[in-house]
């Protein structure tokens, strides 16, 4: 998939909110959804801020952009996140209709942080629902991956 | 499994949220978090009535029990659904800490309400991501059915 100045710019902010998330003790985790290289909405994980264990950033940013548009349709957008989507967020990416997903640092990044228990690539997702989609990692990678660190040297994994 | 009478009170509470639910017209799925057979939280699937593509019932039901016990770690609870959870509820199971499923209706027999771009199994889930789950499914699955069957016929498919 060619990656665009756009694209750039949208995973610029999603690492920016992430930042901004970390700085406030929440999980190392964002996410932008955009239609036509436009943000619409940014988000950063915050499970802890709000004790709500399906609030990662994925989620949080769909909510609040369908919230915004009025809408539970997002097709034509794309989702820009830090790191690859978890299932649960992978399959509300699919429930929400967006059919791309550029992604960052990839779930072996962040396995200092002890979140390693329950993994499962979005490209597996992808294989075995037979859903279209498409996926595009890496983008960032290395900014994804200073944030997890940051985090860690912070808190020392997840708390 | 053995199935015990709190078993069907837990998932008899789940039937009536899943009509409440279908009478205000939203889509026809329940949930209940219940600790030790006591229910804790009764849900209904809000996706149409918060213009939230994440508002399964067993999302909404996490997120609330969650809220109310003020924490993100329901283990030791078990999670009653009127049908098998999706790969997003699924996950939101796993990540809630919930090791227990006990579910009424097969996705299999919704299909007629015109969801069925989008299915995998519970049990392909925990094949692929190696988490420890018990689930059981077919508890009132008839009931179940009949609330799929009067959605239908008062709605004609999803709206």
């Amino acid at each position: 998939m060619p990656i665009s100045e756009q694209d750039h710019h949208c995973m610029q902010l999603v690492i920016q909110k992430t930042r901004e998330g970390v700085e406030k003790g929440n999980w190392p985790f964002g996410a932008c959804i955009a239609r036509e290289g436009q943000p619409v909405f940014v988000a950063h994980n915050i499970v802890l801020e709000t004790y709500d264990p399906s609030a990662h950033a994925e989620v949080v940013a769909i909510r609040q952009a369908c919230t915004l548009l009025k809408t539970i349709d997002l097709s034509g957008h794309t989702i820009y996140t830090s790191c690859a989507p978890c299932p649960m967020c992978f399959s509300a990416i699919v429930w929400s209709g967006i059919r791309k997903i550029i992604y960052a640092a990839f779930p072996e990044d962040y396995s200092q942080l002890g979140f390693t228990s329950f993994i499962v690539h979005p490209e597996k997702m992808v294989e075995i629902s037979q859903v279209k989609m498409e996926i595009e990692g890496g983008l960032m990678r290395k900014e994804s991956q200073e944030l997890f660190d940051l985090y860690y040297t912070k808190y020392g994994g997840i708390h």
